[in-house]
């Protein structure tokens, strides 16, 4: 067929005159913020009845609408002559309408309505069976997470999806006006650096074994007879090939016994390859679990950070970001922790802990002025019924240079505090609490704290050891309500002195139990020369084209959580994860 | 300590005057951008060198600096007086520098270049040891993915960051403009909807068990000897409280007794308890695995789509999408497949299947647009070293409406082909191979098509059943050089006949090996009572308030080849992931 044949019956086909024509669905947020300005527009509205009620002693009915654009519902008002009312009124039930805008009557507080003439497409619901209750009845937010598919039909968890979009969108802006380049850093990853105790494994062991089992069932493993029997041929077949060429017998003959000779010992290898075929998890001869068998050919995890992976790009393009889910297989039930969680991490190149502290402030005000800027109707809801101090916390936030001060003073200011008693020992050389942090930004300076330079016995192996030996260029962000909001700091870019806090890291993990001093501990490392293989590629960086380079987390949740005054994590992630739960 | 003293501290504090002031870094590409209008100012630019020379024997050098802003690199000219010049000229060198932006000499095709007076910093290169190649020489880009953490350095997978990144943005900005919510769907996930076969499993049994065995070589678990020893003193010390009070005995004697025999009962139990500590995976008494023993209590595993869970979103909020890491563990060694990729996956409510599709090609000829409006520069030089139309094909799309034809005639203008023998069969109820897509789209149509209504015999369970009740409302998008592109759908609202699906997909499963008729399959399963509960929550969305709704899925990494021209999936993603493989 020629292409302009073709071409011809295309368009034809484009008419796509089987197909259902678009629907043109207007969102109730367009409709309310015109509000009287598109009064008598004829408009199409989708959404999901919050609250309905039948009026005029049945004659028509008022259904508060909502289709998850904006926090406030559209009044509705449909005749009972235009569809029978009580499939519609029911909480949950889905609505395709058509109808008028209408100023609504003078002296009501009401924004502009939808006088429906025609409804399109209804979806309805057993209002017996329905799990969530009619309307304005609260329901504990403990028991919506048993309802994880249907609670973002509430007002809360809708206004909170809404946030959580702005604050990623507002990431993306802030990083890409600064010229940051997004990184997809990997989710499974081989680097154990951040100790594999707390991180989830990947693997197919589980159902390849499974699936040998059931190959198994069908189809056993040979026995050791078998494959005895088949060596057994296989050494009469060579005999007689033996026998055949010694008796100097025709070619076709050799040739013949030769390929018997061939099959019985490719039967062999068959046989002694499935006989070695095991039930269940594959083992090494020492015992150990056979990992090389897995799909990676080796352990796997889910990542705790991206931030080892992506500064290989920091230290190529600069200013990068990763910004993805990241995983800890604590056994942690708090308020505070989940499996699953978001994770926002910049990574710049030539930049100190300086750079790093105002990148992270700039960030930090740039979020919460955006919320004030676009997500003004969510915020107000939150604070009528979560937390009255949620709109001043993002102003006062994004309005105020940060507090910066050093651990060591730190440590010297809570000391000093008499008008509290803190649960936690308060000791240059242990790591602030919450309550501190708390202390610090709530109590003390009122303000956003970043908090500099802490003891580099408390963090981790990577962050640059400061001149005075005993701190290490790291920054915690500190802000009302949650405390600890973002924590980074400078990388250590030398060599030499990287090398040393990786060998300190592993002699650490070696002897968790045991108490050596430092100075063994190294001696004993150096000497058992524990691998830095893993570590390998980390250290290239430094090898090769080395920048002073700094980065910060941002955890995504606990962001949420200080914007919104929400208590529980659990209620700011779409699917929560957490020890014995996994729903959906 | 009193506020008010501690702000005043604070005042002093914020000074931060222990700390090495902020850097102030100009990018190279606000460098180059300006051009002449920025000559004689005075900048500092930091950056790896591409290529470095000695020139007018070795009076000074030129590097060819890139930060990764851009695809060009400053041309920076070094005196030997201003440092010595050998230290700066491998490639891979970094450095931080100062110096005026200087006009080219006249004639050459130079942009600004950069006349150095300090050199702030250096990160040297041992030039024999380096593992990418100096400067212009080509590295085959399978030799780079041995070398994943310095291979964003070279121009080819740098350019590859920055259309990659602005993809991701201008997803991120087209589904904001149009009113669509970022939902963030679960990694971690226990619905096996899709079939658990090609799923990754996420698993602390591994490292419990570890930790079990360590635990038992320090402390072995108690012999049957030693729980019965222990039962026999409990034992003992129960009759001895019974004697006493029997005798009478003194409250004093008596709870001294009873106190004792507690005791010895707690022992029983704890060396009941540990008794049972096995080395190894936990299993049932039937053999299995015991995933309840498990981090989730059940079996858990890594997601292979969004959609199911953002259909959730999607039927509470109307318009989201889901933009995250999907993993399959396939055994596929092809240049297409990953084991963890990223998928774009918007979801609308009140949206039909013709919605769905000028949906998909709005936001296709979005990605489009922007990157011809954003990324020229790392587009030409795609064009220049890859693949000469990729510019051409980027205005074809953005510009040209999609054709739109059915499957069946798209099978029948394949039918009728003649200039082209195909290695696949073309016939109604098989599935297009990606030589038939890609022949409709560059060969036919010359243009993006989409095909629809597919056979449901090929397609996914969720699909909506078309009234024919042959197809579905199914459609993929293709285009030139990669085939489909996006895969959508309308999904199923009607609850009863959803439930008929999913039966038929359970029953697929059970009988995958043997041939039964579908009729004989249903009696089956409804005989069987095959349960339905894994599919409750999704059913439930059907059952309350369903509405019509569409979706589809866009492979990033597949979005990305088809701008970039690139042949591998594997140099599209920083850091990919296929069988035997997971760098880092």
């Amino acid at each position: 067929m020629a292409a302009d044949a073709a071409t011809a019956e295309m368009a034809a086909a484009s008419l796509c005159d089987d197909l259902e024509p678009a629907t043109t669905r207007t969102r109730i947020r367009d409709v309310l913020a015109a509000g009287a300005a598109r009064a008598g527009e004829r408009v199409v509205v989708g959404g999901w009845v919050r609250t309905g009620r039948e009026q005029g002693k049945g004659s028509f009915a008022f259904l508060e609408l909502s289709d998850g654009s904006c926090a406030a519902p559209l009044q509705v008002i449909v005749d009972a002559s235009v569809h029978p009312l009580a499939r519609l009124t029911a909480t949950g039930t889905s609505v395709l309408v058509e109808g008028e805008i209408k100023e609504p009557p003078q002296g009501t507080k009401q924004n502009v309505e939808l006088k429906v003439s025609r409804v399109i497409e209804v979806g309805e619901v057993d209002a017996a069976a329905y799990p969530l209750p009619k309307g304005k009845v609260k329901i504990p937010l403990e028991t919506l997470r048993d309802v994880v598919h249907l609670r973002s039909r509430t007002n809360t968890i809708g206004a909170v999806a809404r946030i959580r979009h702005q604050l990623a969108y507002a990431t993306h802006s802030f990083f890409n006006e600064n010229g940051f380049l997004y990184v997809h850093t990997p989710i499974i990853t081989t680097s154990d650096c951040e100790g594999a105790g707390e991180m989830f494994q990947v693997t197919t062991l589980f159902s390849q074994a499974e699936k040998t089992e059931k190959e198994l069932k069908e189809n056993p493993a040979p026995s050791e007879s078998d494959v005895m029997e088949a060596k057994v041929l296989a050494q009469e077949k060579g005999n007689a090939v033996a026998q055949l060429k010694a008796a100097k017998a025709s070619k076709q003959d050799i040739d013949a016994a030769v390929a018997e000779l061939k099959k019985a010992k490719e039967n062999v290898s068959r046989l002694e390859e499935r006989s070695k075929l095991k039930p269940g998890i594959p083992h090494r001869d020492d015992g150990t679990v056979a990992f090389e068998n897995d799909f990676f050919k080796r352990q796997a995890f889910l990542t705790v950070s991206g931030q080892l992976q992506v500064e290989t790009y920091a230290c190529a393009l600069s200013s990068v970001y990763t910004f993805g889910p990241t995983f800890r297989a604590e056994n942690s039930h708090t308020s505070r922790h989940l499996a699953e969680f978001w994770m926002v991490e910049p990574e710049i190149a030539f930049a100190n802990l300086q750079d790093d502290m105002n990148c992270a402030e700039k960030y930090v005000q740039y979020l919460c002025k955006w919320l004030l800027d676009h997500c003004r109707e969510d915020m107000e809801f939150m604070v009528k019924n979560f937390d009255r101090s949620a709109i001043e916390r993002l102003q006062l936030v994004s309005s105020t240079p940060f507090v910066r001060i050093s651990y060591t003073k730190a440590v010297e200011l809570l000391k000093n505090v008499t008008g509290k008693k803190f649960e936690n020992p308060v000791e240059w050389g242990i790591d602030l609490a919450s309550e501190h942090e708390r202390y610090l930004t709530e109590e003390i300076f009122k303000k956003p704290v970043i908090v500099y330079n802490y003891p580099k016995g408390i963090k981790a192996f990577y962050m640059r050891l400061n001149d005075d030996q005993k701190t290490v260029a790291a920054m915690d962000v500190l802000v009302p309500k949650v405390g600890e909001l973002v924590g980074g700091s400078q990388r250590e870019e030398r060599l030499d002195v990287l090398k040393q806090s990786i060998l300190f890291e592993l002699s650490e993990m070696c002897f968790t139990a045991t108490l050596y001093s430092f100075e063994v501990k190294e001696l004993w490392i150096l000497d058992a020369g524990l691998p830095l293989e893993p570590y390998e590629w980390y250290l290239d960086l430094r090898r090769f084209g080395s920048v002073k380079h700094s980065g910060f987390g941002l955890g995504f949740e606990r962001m949420i959580l200080f914007a919104t005054g929400m208590e529980n994590i659990r209620d700011v992630i779409p699917f929560p994860r957490y020890p014995g739960r996994a729903d959906l």
